[in-house]
């Protein structure tokens, strides 16, 4: 990117970067490949991982996300990962700003779910000014996502992503923390509004009005598309939530939980990893939206099978059979940090364990995960859909051809999309959403 | 209060005090009725309001309430309130600290409020350093509840509270303002920690346990107690509305709008003024929270009548009455402003009305009211019962001698709440809720 065009974001965007306790990105520079090794080698924790010198090292431009450059480094005697964010969205270009400090708050939710959970990448070093945040390189991982497009299985997914749900977000929460100290970490999270704000649009809004940065599969989804702007209940279900979105502090989110924020990698010996990357949407939300995010996603690649290869009832049986495994291991999961870790000021023990109300406690728990689940469901449908009918769609349904084949599965995925989020009461349970998968995958469309 | 004690509290509580953004208390000194006058006079609204000389005002402490200082003060001129905080609660004492800066954020609140909706005392000076806010003086004014035990009905003021919450509510929160702006709204309030976690703990937490701080009735409501504190679906649905309080940050409450937080006169022509006072617990958290408050202290009235005099069934209407008529008026107005006012993120416009869908909008409005309705009648619930269980009790039921006739009232009080905590769902609506208040008054107990 020209220096030119950065200086002038930098200026526009001088009033939102400047907040008080966000890093001061007056020195910042955007990396360019021809000069990424040279800045990295400024950076000794850097220069101990590579090895020998900066000209030695290889540079690869990775980034397949939407918002930030990344790079892969290798030296003679290892790689890194180095993620820069710029001040515009890279989808999209230079019209659209978006500050810096996402960075700040990725870099700050990765500390936490590191405390917390786990499975995420090891921080080699940060650099605030720069916004710049330099990890393990997960070489021999692939995005999950792409490995669902391929028809692989990795078994271990399902129950490290079910745990690593509930230990962030139980953790995070007024469950395990006092009230307090939740508030001084939400305040923290709060000032990353411009990402929330995507999430706003992109995920609640624009999807269900006329928009330029909406797309879909024209001709085909025409009809479709013009019925769900008019269709009513749909409209309001979506509102619900996002009116949930907005205002429901319960935990520090990931915020972005789809497949393509999980990469995952299998030895010869049948040895599984799976890391959780990309939290730079962390805010505090409501917990049903990263489960929900991630039953979307894995909901959409049960729809994308039958069009990306012509025997995929294997397949897809597995993809359901994952989203009951990530309810049940997630509900095993935060029921036993219920039991064991609840020092937190909801709920608080002393009305409950403390006076052998084992029973109720069990009782109460059960309820918030009701409640939890059915919020999940409800977020499951908005992400389904606005991965066919906004901005950002996913390459599980996009990489089908022709376009009617990718058209009609779309209009099952939407199908469900709109029952999960109307009807996501009287569904309840992913046991039952699974189900409704099933049956609309069943009918003719 | 002698000097050595409030420095000894400064000290101890400046890691509170010093937080970004809140007024520095190093010069903070107490004001004592000797030296009020002087103290007031170095302001010159003050001097411009009262007339004359410091030595022509009489100062008079009238703090009735648990936390602060309040004197009246009276010049040549007119007269002013004087409110300021101190560093302890006073109705407990110098063992309960408590910041300084709830004034600061009583002081934002007052200002939000007044440009909102009115009816808020008028601000003649605010000192943030020494946590003091002069406003008018409210002389012919007396405390609603006062009225209420009096058996006087003042026929305005459920529409004047009705419209406040309605205004109040809806214009701080995200159906009147983008989602930014909310958050930094969100964001000044949230550091209101403490007197958040004075309501955790009084309200929603130490009645239903043992705690040196809880008082009742006794021995009379001794078995009632013990019951409570066994009542597994009770404490449940406590627990439920906890953690709405905790976690939704909805719109800028009041946070402690029961009757003696609401004045009321009324002049020889019947001309009626009603204002709302001492918002020091103002914070954002779910709309319910400020209607159901209100609710459970007509209704606290309501059950004390019968031992307040032989004859009160007239007035035990009227309040059951006004539970309806504040119920009834802010969904009026909250409904209006939905239609007239809605330019926040939260159910955009571009969704409903732009694209000629009002039928939709008003379908989600209706919606969003019961949502509200239902968890207002639970914080109803749980603010009666803590005035009866919990350390702050309120003068309608304190006031009933002898012990055995105010325990009766108090057990159908307690009947009553249970059922709006346990039934909320059931019940739905303020109608139903005053039908099983009036069941509840005609059982035997």
């Amino acid at each position: 990117m020209p220096t030119c065009i950065w200086e002038e974001w930098m200026a526009e965007t001088t009033t939102v970067q400047k907040t008080e306790g966000r890093p001061d990105y007056s020195s910042y520079r955007p990396m360019e490949e021809c000069d990424v090794a040279q800045r990295l080698a400024t950076y000794p924790e850097v220069v101990e991982v590579l090895g020998g010198r900066p000209t030695e090292w290889a540079v690869r431009e990775v980034g397949d996300g939407n918002l930030n450059f990344v790079y892969i480094v290798k030296g003679p005697n290892g790689s890194l990962c180095a993620k820069q964010a710029l001040p515009f969205v890279r989808l999209v270009g230079e019209s659209w700003p978006l500050p810096l400090d996402r960075s700040h708050f990725e870099h700050g939710a990765l500390v936490r779910q590191a405390q917390r959970s786990g499975h995420v990448p090891k921080i080699v070093t940060y650099d605030p000014g720069q916004a710049l945040i330099v990890m393990e390189n997960l070489g021999r991982h692939k995005i999950w996502r792409n490995a669902l497009i391929a028809g692989e299985r990795h078994e271990s997914a399902a129950d490290v992503l079910a745990n690593f749900m509930a230990e962030t977000l139980f953790r995070s929460s007024d469950l395990s923390l006092d009230a307090a100290s939740r508030k001084v970490e939400m305040v923290h999270f709060a000032a990353n509004t411009a990402l929330c704000k995507i999430t706003e649009d992109l995920v609640f809004t624009d999807p269900y009005r006329a928009h330029e940065l909406n797309r879909w599969t024209s001709p085909e989804l025409d009809d479709t598309v013009a019925a769900i702007r008019a269709d009513a209940e749909w409209k309001h279900a979506v509102q619900e939530m996002k009116a949930l979105f907005l205002t429901r502090t319960e935990a520090l989110l990931h915020g972005d939980l789809h497949t393509g924020s999980v990469m995952v990698s299998r030895t010869e010996t049948g040895s599984e990893d799976v890391r959780i990357i990309d939290p730079e949407f962390a805010y505090y939300g409501p917990m049903g939206f990263d489960v929900g995010a991630l039953m979307a996603n894995l909901l959409l690649a049960f729809y994308a099978q039958d069009g990306l290869a012509d025997d995929r009832s294997g397949m897809k049986d597995w993809l359901l059979a994952q989203v009951e495994r990530v309810w049940s291991g997630f509900a095993e999961r935060f029921t036993e940090l219920w039991r064991t870790e609840r020092t937190g000021d909801s709920y608080h023990r002393s009305l409950f364990e403390d006076v052998g109300d084992e029973e109720a406690s069990a009782a109460a728990c059960n309820t918030y995960l009701a409640r939890l689940q059915v919020e999940a469901i409800g977020f499951a449908g908005a992400k389904m859909a606005r991965r066919i009918l906004g901005l950002a769609h996913v390459a599980d349904l996009e990489t089908i051809e022709p376009a009617e084949r990718r058209a009609k599965q779309e209009k099952r995925a939407l199908a469900l999309a709109r029952m999960l989020l109307v009807e996501r009461h009287a569904i309840g349970n992913f046991a039952e959403a699974c189900e409704r998968a099933r049956q609309v995958d069943g009918e003719e469309r």
